[in-house]
């Protein structure tokens, strides 16, 4: 079932035949195993496939807008989000607000988040949807069973218990790093059609989050820490960075050092952007240089792993423009082996809101990896409703 | 019947009830396959276990040291080297000679490592032993059929069909890059009893040969190029690179900038060595700064990659005692999110042989990983001796 639910994720005016020819099965298994998912309301049939095509027309299924819904939440240094996505990735609801989290302390950002989170539940419920589960995006080192918070340094926070914190909602709440949610949400929503399986994906906001997808799966390292472009060394003996070494990425292009070295006093990224698009010579200077930084690092990465690509995502697609010169020339010097072309950096087309696609795709893949497991919930509310999750 | 050679290749004194806890099959079709194995002469009982175990005493179980046999050849710049290991990965033949392959023309280098091999090969018969297949190792980039050298700048090769031109074996043979092969060595040979998973192994000839390790497995990445780290850059401003960038790490550790750095002109790491050991002070400012050049590239690695460890290997570990205080240093500083320790910085104790034991023993490993397959064509060539292959 998570196949045929995998093949109708993948592909647009899917047939039962055209299922059975990409997962391997024969057309007999797949009908029964469509049966289900359409006796359970995952999948929808759509009409008699398009003519021009060879042989019987086959009815054209796809997964359901109306059925599980995923929820994804973020934290950020400057705002709070939430959103639901439906069983094809699309955002159904959505929900925003600005907050100054630095240093305001967990309880209180994790209280505003639940509220703000419990509305966007609660409009996906009254659009027809169920929700099925929590993930929440934090720029932050997150522990291997994805429930605490050990380090955010830019909210101030040290271990904090939030999946079990952010209870109340009925719901399951996972927790995962931004960084890791932007690549993931680039992998499963970037628009690549399957064939984008190996990059590093670089986003930033205030440090240089980076997170690695190797062969379709997030690559985490041996303890989880793996993706830390922001340390690695440009120049050894540059700057003092608030990691205690010297030299790293961060201090070239880290929104602070962007910031400062800009001549940017107010506003963040978007006033960096708006003095760029205004020609002012020191953030025109500033951007070459962190691109120039960004570069290099991104060499050493790519000379690394040999990924099929680099892409920028996150708020710094919004600077690429600027950025990007220097990056494609670093690594058109400084990669070996193999012919670097300027095209194997990818500008995101997910903008801003990839971290919290991610997040709540995350949250309604549980249902496309194991479709079992929602149906047999189905069953046993429909036997026991009080026993049921969701709202 | 792979997964009971795997746990003997892993275990001492390993009996059938072992071997059954092990794989988590039943030890009723542990006996069966393990009968099968003794009956093809892959496998052979020691006598019973010693006492002081609880329970009837089983039965000691071994890999043959009397059956098939891994080849590996090695060509080096200055050296060729073939070797054949049993498959418990001990060497049984071993033979070497001095050869100044730089720029001879492959047709030369070839014809003279066949001749060497054949003689392993003749010899490891000899001895009883059935060869299974060479491995060669190449200081180049290989291409994807395992068949071809792309490219090979120290010895001036590009584009040479090795595994064809190796033929007349009567042995398939592969090829690979030596890099790639002293990790998997350091995998499967290094003595870490399988907790070893994730790592990056360094080693170094003329360049820096780097491969990386992750969940067991080599990592080649998407093109087959990663675990360049010799051409990570160090200082972007530095040195110019015979690959044409400036400041990457071979400009700063690889041996052609050691031996100039340290003032020594003729020889090569042993003389380096010898300076080192007489306290020359030019030797040793070298050793120092290129040790620290290689912590600030493998900073970067770690940071990136977040292996359980770095392995120095090959002829580089035997001037470890003087490179790994400026590696330790750097990577002390730099490596953020975890505490990297001294001891995660592992000398290789394979030296200089684990380049070739990894290249044999990957040739033997086509057993392990297939006892079937082994035991099949033993069938057929005792129906049709003239179709068999081995010698």
């Amino acid at each position: 079932m998570a196949l045929v639910m995998g093949a109708l994720a993948a592909g647009e005016s899917v047939t039962r035949a055209a299922v059975a020819a990409e997962v391997g099965l024969t057309r007999a298994t797949v009908s029964t195993l469509v049966d289900e998912l359409l006796a359970a309301g995952l999948v929808e049939e759509q009409g008699a496939q398009r003519p021009g095509t060879v042989g019987r027309p086959g009815t054209v299924l796809a997964l359901t807008e109306s059925g599980p819904a995923g929820i994804g939440a973020e934290i950020g240094v400057d705002h709070l989000a939430a959103c639901a996505v439906d069983l094809r990735g699309r955002v159904r609801v959505r929900a925003e607000r600005p907050a100054a989290n630095r240093g305001r302390g967990a309880d209180a950002v994790l209280a505003e988040l639940a509220a703000l989170t419990g509305d966007v539940i609660a409009q996906a419920a009254a659009a027809g949807l169920t929700p099925v589960r929590t993930t929440v995006a934090v720029p932050g080192l997150i522990g291997p069973d994805h429930g605490t918070v050990l380090r955010a340094p830019n909210l101030g926070w040290e271990d904090v218990p939030l999946a079990a914190a952010f209870g109340g909602q009925d719901l399951d709440t996972a927790v995962e790093n931004e960084a890791n949610l932007g690549a993931l949400a680039e992998l499963w929503l970037g628009g690549h059609d399957g064939r984008l399986t190996d990059f590093v994906h670089v986003s930033a906001e205030i440090g240089i989050g980076a997170a690695l997808v190797v062969e379709g799966r997030l690559f985490r390292g041996a303890r989880g820490f793996a993706g830390e472009l922001g340390h690695v060394p440009v120049r050894p003996e540059g700057p003092r960075c608030s990691c205690g070494a010297t030299g790293c990425l961060e201090t070239y292009a880290g929104e602070e050092a962007l910031l400062r070295a800009a001549g940017v006093t107010t506003g963040r990224g978007a006033a960096l952007k708006a003095a760029a698009v205004a020609g002012d010579p020191s953030a025109l200077r500033a951007l070459e240089e962190a691109g120039a930084a960004l570069g290099i690092a991104l060499s050493g990465a790519v000379n690394l792993l040999d990924p099929q690509a680099v892409v920028v995502g996150g708020p710094l697609a919004d600077l690429a423009p600027w950025l990007l010169p220097g990056v494609r020339r670093e690594l058109a010097v400084r990669v070996t082996d193999r012919r670097w072309r300027a095209q194997d950096v990818l500008i995101s087309r997910l903008g801003h809101d990839g971290v919290l696609r991610g997040a709540a795709y995350s949250s309604v893949r549980t249902v496309l990896d194991d479709p079992a497991a929602w149906i047999r919930n189905l069953t046993d509310q429909a036997a026991d409703p009080a026993s049921g999750t969701g709202s």
